[in-house]
């Protein structure tokens, strides 16, 4: 049903516990830097490499407008999406603030936007302008949703190709969480309601709303739970295909995809849908407010590393939990064992 | 009881609202960065400035041996004390790979360890070789609790001298989460048996020896609950009595306080007892696995920033959450606001 073969490899083990074993070599009781330990052994397997490193990170954030926004579904007017990639581009937002304290690559790519934007940064990338409203038709044809896919795909090979050592996939679309809640809900076969949330900050009213036009538009729209295609062509987005497209070249080249919020993880649950192999290349980096959330990273079958509080999106939560990641690594290839240390372990005092 | 007097600023309120009005102008939703946003108003009202900044970060190390390993009460002998300090010496221990991560200034005190080590970047303060055993005898005497807080005073104020803009307490002390324990026990009045845990990675029959040791030795000593000298006196440890006069110092010089794991949290309530307000200018940085760090996080009034599953102690739970706590100053400092980025915010969407 998807165009594309993906050649994911397999993780290697046998890394893994190459690496387990090591870390009880380093001077520090067995197991005693918990998660940074479990993060260590699992990039081993991702790079299969025993010292495997996250730096350079690259960020690449995908920017789309939503036609469902004219509902009502947003605290903000669909303008933002075009006002916030000029943000990113001048400099100014949270992202860029983050990308530049972790020495992050970070790309912006316009992959649907309502409006022309012009800038020499800008990867101009665009699909459509913006998905049609879904609640009265789909949300853009099978076609575009595979050339989305493909655009996220290649701009992730282009980021790989610059030198990126991981990746974080970010995103900008006023109406995105709706998007993102119709799909979960599809995927996961729960309530509308016990997946939406306040989003960029609407009110009770509003959130009403915003569960009324998703339970109507997936009536209306009826998408195939089990084709993530389908999905995307009929309630969106654009940016989503992207990053799932982007997730999917990370795991054929061996390359951690950092999972940030909501928005990015339904992403990664179309990608599992398109290779199941893609997840064991994932790790999920913070757990956000929004209530989806919590559902999209159980069916993904993973454990955020920190709960923050975030809501987001851009890449931001991924960013700011990078140095965590990139200190399991360090961790890894720096520290003194404990007989290159000269210090007793256990087994020398049991001995004694 | 205490000697010197500690000279706390408040905490400047004004401030802490005057930033918290500025960070929903900043180009993102309000409330959207979570903790971030918490964790910026916090510092702008600790170190009464709108643009806080903790970098670079000072980490001391305050290392010392406990009589009581003499119980049988930890996994490793007590020589581990004086090799660890070695390998903090030669760069080689977890705090070296993290603190480089960070950029911090470090430092290692010797406030007590059983042995002479020579080198030339320790700190020589040992007040005496390692605490007596607690179990039969006081740990110490008042008058040198009162010296190791003194010269953990004097240390702070040194690194923040040399430009520490935070301040991290790490430690290393073989036995020193069986005194930390005791100390927790007598503060919170819970049983021994809930607090204590497998420490640097003891069995479970060793586990049940370190109850009875503590059990024994709280009956034998009667350490004064309202007496932060006493309790220091009667069940150590050094390093500790340091950690605790280095937060003050901290406090008294509006330096953000990041705390560590059990041990350090422990020298928090000691801090705090010596003097109240001390709290306000600290940050716990993480929860640990030590069963008795949930409860001393709770006495202090605090909720920690993530929970790692860690368990090492040495400051490297402090070293590791700091990036996130320099996110959240870099958020505050370095985001467009919507009017100079010319991002729409709600209020203008709710106008139209």
């Amino acid at each position: 049903m998807h165009q594309r073969r993906y050649l994911i490899p397999e993780i290697n083990k046998d890394m893994r516990r190459q690496v387990a074993d090591y870390l009880n070599t380093l001077t520090k009781p067995e197991g005693s830097l918990g998660r940074l330990e479990e993060l260590a052994i699992e990039l081993a397997g991702i790079k299969n490499d025993a010292f495997p490193t996250v730096t350079p990170p690259g960020i690449l954030v995908f920017a789309a407008d939503h036609g469902i926004t004219t509902e009502g579904v947003s605290a903000y007017p669909q303008a933002v999406t075009e006002q916030m990639v000029l943000n990113f581009l001048h400099g100014g937002a949270a992202i860029n603030v983050f990308s530049e304290q972790i020495g992050a690559l970070l790309e912006i790519i316009d992959i649907g936007v309502a409006k022309d934007i012009i800038h020499p940064n800008l990867r101009q990338q665009k699909v459509r302008y913006g998905t049609a409203n879904f609640l009265h038709e789909g949300a853009m044809s099978r076609q575009e949703a595979e050339e989305a896919i493909e655009i996220g795909y290649k701009e992730a090979l282009r980021m790989i190709g610059q030198g990126a050592k991981s990746l974080i996939l970010g995103e900008m679309g006023i109406g995105n969480t709706t998007t993102s809640s119709a799909i979960v809900a599809v995927i996961s076969g729960k309530p509308v309601r016990s997946l939406i949330g306040h989003g960029t900050g609407i009110s009770t009213e509003q959130l009403l709303v915003k569960q009324r036009v998703i339970e109507e538009a997936l009536n209306n729209r009826k998408p195939i739970a089990s084709d993530p295609i389908d999905m995307l062509a009929r309630v969106g987005g654009l940016e989503i295909a992207g990053m799932a497209g982007a997730m999917l070249a990370a795991a054929e080249n061996r390359v951690p995809i950092l999972v940030d919020g909501f928005i990015c993880t339904t992403a990664a649950l179309i990608a599992k849908m398109i290779s199941e192999s893609v997840v064991d290349y994932m790790i999920v980096t913070h757990k956000s407010v929004e209530p989806g959330h919590e559902t999209a990273i159980y069916l993904l079958g993973k454990r955020p590393i920190v709960d923050l509080g975030l809501r987001l999106g851009e890449g931001t939560g991924a960013a700011i939990t990078f140095p965590i990641i990139e200190s399991a690594t360090l961790m890894l290839s720096k520290m003194a064992t404990f007989s290159s240390a000269g210090v007793s372990d256990k087994k020398e005092m049991n001995e004694a």
